[in-house]
């Protein structure tokens, strides 16, 4: 275990799990799929996230994946990991599960399922952090929980110390920007960490004064981050842009999938898979059950993307 | 273990979860529950559904549910168990814990968290449907899922075999009437059983065709039920009438939660335990975290509504 | 003018607007529209409402509509006209139109387009009553206007006297028995409404103690409508469920469309103008703009759908 | 009538209505709001926005706003006017009307509480361009319209001239920046003009090549988008910054409306009135019904932000 940095900044991808032909977590490649990300460049590993297929594996495979990842990082680099599910209760466990494992910090959506009150969410994270070893970051991703967290609760988390950070992948700019503005400008949050999601706007969400980025490409392109964050921070915003456009081009990916035939998880995350084994980082591309494989035609054209932005 | 009647027919109440102070299974009232339930003449059990707080109970909880309901059955009558999680591995566990507990059939409902398409769903129950030793009920509830089952798939799948019952929690009765049609008309669909979740339009689901109800408010009032179910089933259609305005009174119960301090399942699951209390089957109404308690105020509207439908 | 009566009872279908190819009224097939439904028994009519594609209707076309129907029925029925629009002010518009021209009660659904809380959605019924001349039905329709009115307010606005009936088209069964249910028990309540726009539950809404029904499909087969509404009123529910199972059958045309092509507007409305196209009461089948016409195979499956409800 | 550059660039606020205690039109007020604008240095009018009540305002004051600004302007600056309504027929007629007053561009969106299918939505804006004599601008409002306009479909209709703008409010900034990508980079596409409705990301959008923006918080602060406008196109990226978290402050204003008495709507256009009457610009900060009005401490909540922005 390594102490997280206060705060949390720079590109910390949410790692993808391999499978096996048979859907079991291929620790062989996930181990080169960490050292793939670490010689790119990273700063920290964000494990079982919603890129990293969490909402799929079983218990048993989650902790092979937390062991694997912390016993092969060694500490080199903070390891946060997605504690998902329903609520409370159930998300404790998790906690308890990842952070006996080791992991440094652990990130909690809004309770699911259920239909829950802002005042029960609030209280969802308080009773998560109150139990947690290790900090919270705050996982706002309406599109799978339904629910948005807004700026003003997420600060007021954060001043009361509750959360240590935000992972926004809700895609609302407005509400991001209030949160960076609030973790600069208000003396009673200090240290708090504003991650943003979104791989295409990551100039922008750094130039506003984000502290880091959780790209989901960012598996496929580590070294493309790295560098497309070094550019912001010091500034130099033309290559900058230039690098993050790269990217944009690559992301296309993430729809190859015909839509009349598989939903939005299975052409991304398929995708992302497919170009790690076309990049010969993972052994094989499968994603987890129920989602439907990317055609063969599907693939090239993945690999089309990859040539088009210099990776193959 | 006893075998499920096909078609399931009858009041098949979601079982509430009775929790401690603590928030701990109590396993002593849960039997006082069940005995309640079966002696107010209920035709099965539906354990870790919705009602039951399955989004909330750890695995740990949620198994010594199931095998204390299942132990103090004793195979009098059938017991249905909830697998809800968000996709196939993660459910299949739960199916195997549940099935290895006794469960005579299990109730799944489609991929949550994930952004899941049709022919998702459908690969998702054929998945579980081929991996569970017991039958497969779906469980359509799409204020949690935020996906709905039509019709034609619901009934793609009973004919192919995969589903053996549906439990509708849609709300949406024209949607139901389709399946009831089908299963009654279609010959490669026989033994599919139509069950709705609408506690208040018991009667008409009945005079449609479906063949039982899976009511929560079945918990306070289960010889209620069992008595509209009757009258259904007799023709009596004044008598029936009467009997489920009386629980649309009752159910009246759900709302006494204030809007503006909690969200709909703590002011409903609130509310059955909290008449589970008062009417002294179980030892404490607490509901799972976040959840927020009813206030004493709310708890003395609960009485009120029991005392109005003859149950005080 | 005639006088509504109070409470308005019966089948009061939502009547089509028949379009020329060039897609302005065609009203010779209009008032054969007309004719048909009175011929075919019905109580009342609703001219623009959503299946008289008064979305797409111009304020020209739908003065056309409602001074053609008013004029042709010459009192012998109740009309009622929608008054479709965005807020407030527009409504009041479209209300003194439809009443200048002779509506005898005005349609209104809560205000679209803009962000609307509950209270202000109270404040425009109000505000509609105090200045319409006739009596205003509330028209729920969430799938249109994306709020849903809930029982309690609508039972609030009828023992105001500011509505004097609901057109509900939500789907949420248990929200309409509440309020069916306030209507009859609620002495501050009295002379009100209840209509379900369900086509294929209308068995159920009546023995619930509905007053009446709003059939889309009663454009197709209003006399099926009227003999299912005898027979309810009769309490003769065998017969009900039969005649109301034949029209479940020729419902399924709404779903012709194929969906990869057209939304479910295009489909439904076009069925139903085809079919009254097939069966000689409209010339044309055209819908309005930007509708997507049925293909000629479309059209023939239709005819299925009619030849099996035994009307061709 | 002016000739709208192409593409159109820099500000171009959503000009708000004033109106009078009674609720009509204050032509007077309007004008002084549209020479506060043009000195602060906007590039563009929109009237008949959102921001401007188009949904509430009734067809003769439609015309009145815009009568009274292209009368005003007299040919300073374009005049773009939203001909907001349901689907296509609804829409050519305020096509018709503003294009007849002198608009120099027409602002459309998707339908909207019609349930229309993607195909059908392109349909709509190709009758559209076919039969207006000016440009037509895509105004992408998914709060509105409960449909979001993807990039892909926007570039071609830009490919194909039907579309010559964009006014994203959708707040999906990965996909406007796959506009922006498109526009730029496609032979075939030119001139197309992509705007940005977020008052609080301009920068961002700026940096990454947007063409303007169009903020409703402009009628406040329009000297205050003006000098921001020109930082970021003179590349000054952190006096860009200071000027665009001053307009993050003032923006705060939006939220003053208490949401358990208004809705979003009433809160926000009641500030942005509210401020211009403070700032002497309007007479009166009354919005159209059934809006509710901001209390006495709102207005004032108002006023500390101007103040806090440098504007009182």
């Amino acid at each position: 275990m390594t102490t997280t940095p206060t705060p949390l900044t720079g590109v910390v991808p949410p790692v993808c799990t391999p499978l096996t032909p048979e859907r079991e977590v291929d620790t062989a490649s996930l181990i080169r799929l960490v050292d793939h990300l670490i010689e790119g460049g990273v700063d920290g590993l964000f494990v079982l996230g919603s890129s990293s297929e969490a909402a799929y594996l079983t218990d048993d495979q989650r902790r092979t994946v937390i062991e694997t990842v912390v016993g092969h990082v060694g500490g080199q680099l903070p390891v946060l990991a997605g504690a998902i599910d329903m609520a409370t209760p159930r998300v404790l466990d998790h906690v308890r599960s990842v952070t006996g494992a080791g992991a440094d910090g652990v990130v909690v959506t809004a309770p699911f399922y259920t239909r829950t009150h802002p005042a029960e969410v609030a209280r969802h994270f308080r009773l998560i952090a109150q139990r947690s070893p290790v900090p919270v970051f705050a996982y706002d991703l309406p599109a799978s929980v339904h629910s948005k967290l807004p700026a003003e609760l997420t600060l007021e988390l954060a001043a009361e110390g509750v959360l240590a950070g935000l992972k926004d992948s809700s895609g609302d700019e407005g509400n991001f920007r209030e949160v960076v503005l609030g973790a600069r400008t208000r003396p009673e949050v200090s240290g708090f960490s504003v991650l943003t999601g979104a791989e295409t706007t990551v100039d922008g969400a750094l130039a506003m004064g984000a502290d880091g980025v959780v790209p989901g490409l960012g598996n496929v392109d580590p070294a493309g981050y790295a560098r497309l964050y070094r550019h912001c921070r010091e500034g130099d915003w033309a290559r900058a842009r230039v690098e993050q456009e790269r990217l944009c081009g690559l992301f296309g990916m993430v729809r190859v999938g015909d839509p009349g035939r598989m939903g939005g998880s299975s052409s991304a995350l398929g995708a992302f898979k497919a170009a790690l084994a076309l990049r010969g980082v993972i052994a094989c591309a499968a994603t987890a059950e129920p989602q439907v494989p990317l055609s063969s035609g599907e693939v090239e054209r993945v690999g089309k993307f990859l040539a088009g932005a210099g990776l193959l």
